[in-house]
Parts: C-alpha cells; sequence; structure tokens
C-alpha cells in the first residue's frame, strides 16, 4: 500500500467490495484521484451498525498520508463503536452539477465521491495534539497555531480516529448528457447546470483584534462572488 | 403521523433511535425543519448493510408528501436489497460554514441535517412514472413535461423506492464560535466563514433548439456568482 501509485497495486479493486459494478468506467483506483477527493472535503458519511441497526453520520474529516481521520466527543457513540474496531464504510462526495439530458432517463449528475471499507485505529495521546493540528491547519492553513492548544482536559475528552486508505474506491462522473442518438434532435434544452461548494463572505464573531487578518480569510474573501471555475 | 405538525406529536423523538444525545439542544423534530432540509438537497446518503458489512452509497433522492424518494437501476445491488425491505438510515446533509473559534476546542461546523431510519417501499409500476417526474421537476421545474418520457423498457429497468419519514430527526448549528469567557481577548480572529453549494454558468450539450431558453437555466444563470445570500 506503501509504494505504490495504486490503492491496490494493480490499478484495480483492492477487494471485492470496492470493485465497481454499476457503470464500471466511473471507478477509479489511483491514490492521486482518491486523496484529491478526500481533501477537498470538510466532510463524509460514516456507517456503522449496532444493536439498533445501520447509521449514518456526517463529520468532519481529513487526511494526512495514507489515513483519513475523524474526530469527536468520548461521548460519541459512534466514535466509541469506532474506537472498538467496528467495521465502517465511509464515504465523500462532491455533487459537481445536474446532467439534463434530452429523455427522462438519461439524466444524471456529475461528482466525485470517495468510498473507504475497514475499521477505525485510536489515534493515541502521545499524537492526538498534532492530529487535531492537522484538522485546523485542513480548516485554515496556519490556524492550529494562532488559537489556544488544546488543554489536558479537552484532549482528554476528545477521541481522535484514523481509518486506512487500504480498501478504497473513487467514483467520478463529468461531462454532458449521454442522450441515445435518436434523441439528439429532440427541442429540449441539454446539457449541464454545474454546481459547486462556494465560500460567502466571512462573518467576524464580536471584537476581532487589531493588526492583519489572517491569510486563510482574506484568501476565503476574495473567492467570494467568483464564479469562474 | 400525518395530521400533525411534527414527525412525532408531541415534539420529541419518534423513537429511541432518533433521540439526539450528543448537544441535544441542535435536534428537531418539527416537520417544515425536515422537510426544508430534504427539499434543499439533490442527494442523499444510503447506509445498509449485507453479508460483506454496511455501505453508505451517495444517490439522488427527492421529497414527496411524507416520503423521501430514491431512485436507480435494478441492477443497483443497494436499490435491490432496500427493495427486499431492508432497515436503512438515510442521511442528508448542507455544509453551511466552517466556525472558527478562538480555542482549538471550540471550533465546530454550521450545517443542517436530516437522518430517516427505516425501511424503503417499492413504488409500483402504476406510480413510477409520476414519481420519476416529480424528481425531474425537483432537478428543474416543468421539465418532465419538456424531455422525452421513459418508455416502457426504460421504466421496467428502474427501481423507484420510498421511505416514510415516520422516524425522522433534523439536526442544525447556525452562528458563531461558542469560545470560553477566559479565551475572548485572544487576539486571534474567530468568526464564520460561510459555505453554500452555489450554480455555475449552464453548459449546453451540442446543438440546443431555437427558441427560448427554460426558466430553470435562465434563473440558474442569474443566480451564477451571486454572493449575497
Amino acid at each position: 500500500m506503501s509504494e505504490t501509485d495504486t490503492v491496490s497495486a494493480n490499478g484495480q479493486a483492492p477487494s471485492p467490495r470496492t470493485r465497481v459494478r454499476r457503470i464500471a468506467e466511473r471507478a477509479h483506483y489511483e491514490r492521486d484521484t482518491l486523496y484529491a477527493i478526500l481533501d477537498a472535503a470538510y466532510v463524509c458519511h460514516v456507517a456503522f451498525a449496532d444493536e439498533h441497526g445501520v447509521h449514518c453520520i456526517p463529520t468532519a474529516c481529513w487526511r494526512e498520508g495514507d489515513h483519513l481521520y475523524i474526530h469527536g466527543s468520548n461521548g460519541s457513540r459512534m466514535l466509541r463503536l469506532a474506537a472498538e474496531g467496528a467495521q465502517v464504510c465511509v464515504t465523500v462526495m462532491h455533487l459537481d452539477g445536474l446532467v439534463l439530458a434530452r429523455s427522462a432517463f438519461h439524466h444524471s449528475m456529475n461528482y466525485r465521491s470517495a468510498m473507504i471499507y475497514g475499521a477505525f485505529e485510536v489515534v493515541g495521546a502521545d499524537r492526538k495534539a498534532a492530529a487535531l493540528d492537522a484538522f485546523l491547519n485542513h480548516i485554515a492553513a496556519g490556524r492550529a497555531h494562532e488559537v489556544r492548544a488544546g488543554n489536558r482536559n479537552e484532549l482528554a475528552a476528545t477521541t481522535v480516529l484514523r481509518l486506512p486508505l487500504d480498501e478504497a474506491v473513487a467514483k467520478i462522473r463529468t461531462g454532458g448528457p449521454k442522450d441515445d442518438e435518436e434523441d439528439l434532435d429532440r427541442p429540449v434544452w441539454a446539457g449541464v447546470l454545474p454546481l459547486a461548494l462556494q465560500p460567502f463572505a466571512p462573518e467576524p464573531d464580536g471584537a476581532q483584534p487589531e493588526g492583519a487578518v489572517p491569510d486563510y480569510v482574506t484568501a476565503w474573501a476574495r473567492r467570494v462572488g467568483s464564479a469562474g471555475r
């Protein structure tokens, strides 16, 4: 897993669970593709099962190396179960657009998604603070060293987990509609209505310190309303 | 379930599975809140289990009345299992912003999410076309009557499922960071970096019909780059 460019050494699905059956040409097993999808995400969905059935919980995530990380309160049922080694499926999805075809049947969506199977590992106390710093820096580069660091109680109350990216698959759809030949002349608009998660103007909270606004805030403000991609 | 304003008649969690334990003040059981979150979504995540473990699959969704609908190919494993009555957890989540607090510990995210537990029902052949029309009109109002309708083969190849909204909960966070009193004077930017899924310029596919562009396309184009909310 660590020296190849693909999640599986031969570019194929690393397990039966990650072999994409429906529209298999949308499947990708290259590591760079997987990383790019994960790194563009703030949130993943974690599916797991307990005695009440299956659950699907959205939670913040970040990637470091070959692991996807999540964190939360020790009191979280999901974190507790995941820390005990429960099998999970974690999904990240970016919706990139609505694909409007000339027939009802061929309507679709453009997206980049990643699905990871496995079991989380607990990040030990010695590496917890560093992992949470990486999370803050994923949210806002450099922020980990600006804020008050977690104190002993806060760190002790927080569980950090990481999921190896061994059993993972990305699935991507791009481009316009795939209409049937005989529908191409139909008098109906066809194409893509693109979508993307976009920044809006920063909203400062209460009194702000004098001096420079951090780079990640000014960069965020600069991106607002820039509809070109 | 059909005559009250709340998912549960008394405004409480309709089941133990939907009782929010962590930060319970973020939980909402009102029907209008749930509907608004679902109606703003193009995509949900469906968690289910089979002999290989749990899975978490993103898929298109739409709401009609007291049900959330999904659809797909009869060949889909998820659709097949769901059609057989597998217990599922379906989650919709809108990420509304990153919440930057003055301490690492109090960083958070703003979001609106909905979680629904239950089992899907198969939408019968007699109501399948109407349900898929509703989906197209959710994507682009009025489009169902512009495109070529599904033919017999296409409809037969498509499974439409609906999940009752009986056992559902919404969870919402809004507003700025909740810092500890003693951190309020720290010299660090604090506030919200808002996010929203936004439209980009429509991308017509190939030759387009002469005459008027549909309202949903012009309305989409008008919204591009309008960063005010």
